[in-house]
């Protein structure tokens, strides 16, 4: 029998008939003659719930007792969704990170999986039964818990396909699959039948929520079919696959946003060798991430450093900045999070010249002034101030994508 | 140093706020040179709020996944209470059942403790740290999570001084301490200094809610000192002590009560050899405890069966019986929810007669009428219609214990 990894989100289990229902799609599925493993993330509103609970003890709650917290939501989740199939007279059992088990690193709160261990699943499939696994959730080789960092159900999901071998990892949401940009913001924007993985991985990383750009990477890693698409419809959605020709006739594939950012600038540092990993050790140490960093040297031997963080991780980052500023002799700290990070995706850039040129030309002629500036081969990434966000998106969406028919 | 666990219940975790007093407490403890286990159960209501979620999807959740479900609540509490810990900068650690391990055998919904691994503790324990252990849950030999039952987190407690060897366990609550009768039903109520563990046997499994009747199993066959006290004052609570001669002194000690039995009437079953192992054998396999048992012999040469589980296996065990019934002939099932099982205890019923008589007595004068009874050699508890239950305490408690200064 075919095997399939189906993912189902918050939105999708945020509620016991919500649950009910997507309980019957899976005994659907289970009955037209697959094997599946169901992946489900915590209700909708939970981990914020939870998040809550621990900011009303801490501002920068430990991180191991954090992720502990957060991974009962999955847990929740799991022994209501067996519980439905079982009342609808379907086997089941479910699983949790330690029971898989899926093992990752300790970096908790965006810890990587290491390895899945098949063997409980395999039987339990041998035996009928559909297996739920809790997503967003590991242990690292202490028996610690860890998290994958949000949207890491996503990941748990595509990294049991690739384990298992499976058919196809489909990963169902409240959307119909990926689209050329935010249908909230631009009522032009159409879904995409089909969109390679190092797309996805751009449009996933420059704000598009619809993946989790980890799930991503690993799809393309282990060449996993994924098909993004709706709980509430039985519509196709959006398949994610490995790049062809044809692509690149596209120039830009989608229009993304990001206002999940915050720009940190440490003022008029002495320019010296050494400077950059002086200050981005310890916040790698930390286990941080920086997205964009720009250096502008100035005529006085000074330059201004720049850098974006996760709105998440820019408490921590900036208590870590704060202490490296004394030490090399930075004249202060700014922070800004009133930013929005947009860009341009597409495979047809690597073969197409000048589409920088033009977005650029696009933005300047509605006023937008550009504060930062990130280019990869398939991807433009501009900063601005958050209130141009959807003004930008929709004059950039309708210069490179138009209203033509289906993408 | 000596280690002390505490054990905090749902009340005393009820909110934030009481977790960051509570932490405040466990770190004066530790300060004052205790090295510190503490055991802390879900947040007061979380436990409720689960089964109620798993009640709308399955009238009698299958009992694995309910364990998974609940197990959620305690680990919530530990993180939150760790995090409190932390905030405080007294360095600390949680450990979920499978983490420690506290392996049970795999009775779901009322697991048995078989052995706790206490290498992790003591390694947390010589770090400095407390260590913040989840109560209720374990796993069994092959990574099933599994719940000790209500009330589980005691026993989690006192396990866990008995498998460290601990110099005490306190169980702290939001009483004072043991009292001879709920002070809630009768105002002569009062705090016993200490008490055997054989009263409180006998106590807590006639309804006294103050502990867990498996943990004062468990306390008296290691030994394990108890201190019963109330968490929001440092007042001296309850000990639970070896008996010694002069309790015996003392006729009854207290007076229980409980509406938490259902009554289940097998009617007129033919009598024979065999008939209650074909009864209650199934009731056991599903892992129900049966309490009281009766039966009564009549001349046509049927019996009525009767007998009372918790109004929380009552449903299971309703629905095993009403397969058994034809099998054995039976003329019917009567289902009484309305009843309350009250009892007195002591260890001086041992060496005093005219305990029971003096009891039967009492409660005729007040027209109570007694519908089942059941004795041991320190306790006689009586069934009675429920509505009766606050009438029968106060008569009792005024008979054998009255208005005399502390016990």
């Amino acid at each position: 029998m075919t095997l399939l990894v189906q993912k189902y989100g918050g939105t999708s289990v945020a509620t016991i008939d919500r649950i009910k229902l997507v309980a019957e799609k899976v005994r659907g599925a289970k009955q037209a003659g697959y094997d599946l493993v169901v992946v489900v993330s915590a209700m909708a509103g939970e981990t914020n719930r939870l998040l809550a609970l621990a900011h009303e003890i801490s501002e920068i709650p430990d991180e191991r007792e954090k992720d502990v917290l957060l991974a009962s939501g999955e847990q929740v989740s799991v022994a209501l969704f067996s519980l439905a199939l079982k009342e609808l007279g379907q086997p089941s059992r479910s699983f949790l990170g330690h029971q898989v088990r899926i093992e990752t690193d300790n970096a908790y709160g965006k810890a990587r999986i290491r390895n899945i261990d098949s063997t409980k699943i395999l039987q339990s499939l041998q035996a009928g039964e559909v297996v739920v696994v809790a997503g967003f959730q590991g242990v690292d080789e202490d028996e610690n818990i860890t998290t994958l960092g949000r949207g890491g159900s996503d990941t748990s999901a595509v990294a049991l396909a690739a384990f298992l071998n499976a058919g196809a990892c489909e990963i169902y949401t409240d959307v119909e699959g990926v689209f050329t940009t935010d249908p909230g913001i631009c009522a032009d924007a159409r879904k995409l039948a089909r969109i390679s993985y190092d797309e996805m991985i751009e449009l996933a990383s420059t704000g598009a929520k619809v993946l989790e750009i980890r799930s991503v990477e690993f799809a393309k890693n282990f060449a996993v079919p994924v098909h993004v698409r709706s709980t509430f419809s039985n519509v196709e959605g959006t398949w994610l696959v490995r790049e062809d020709e044809t692509m690149e006739d596209v120039l830009v594939s989608g229009v993304s946003y990001d206002k999940n950012e915050v720009k940190i600038t440490l003022l008029r540092v002495p320019d010296r060798p050494g400077l950059a990993a002086q200050i981005f050790g310890p916040i790698a140490d930390a286990h941080i991430v920086v997205d964009m960093i720009i250096q502008n040297a100035s005529a006085d031997g000074t330059t201004d450093l720049t850098f974006t963080v996760s709105k998440g991780d820019y408490k921590r980052a900036l208590s870590i900045v704060e202490k490296t500023a004394p030490a090399i002799a930075a004249k202060g700290v700014n922070v800004d999070t009133d930013i929005a990070k947009v860009s341009v995706v597409g495979v047809g850039m690597r073969t197409h010249a000048g589409v920088a040129a033009k977005m650029f030309q696009v933005l300047a002629e509605e006023g937008v002034n550009i504060e930062m500036i990130s280019t990869s081969e398939i991807k433009i990434s501009v900063v601005i101030a958050a209130k141009y966000t959807e003004l930008a998106v929709r004059v950039l969406h309708d210069a490179f994508i138009g209203k033509q028919g289906t993408v």
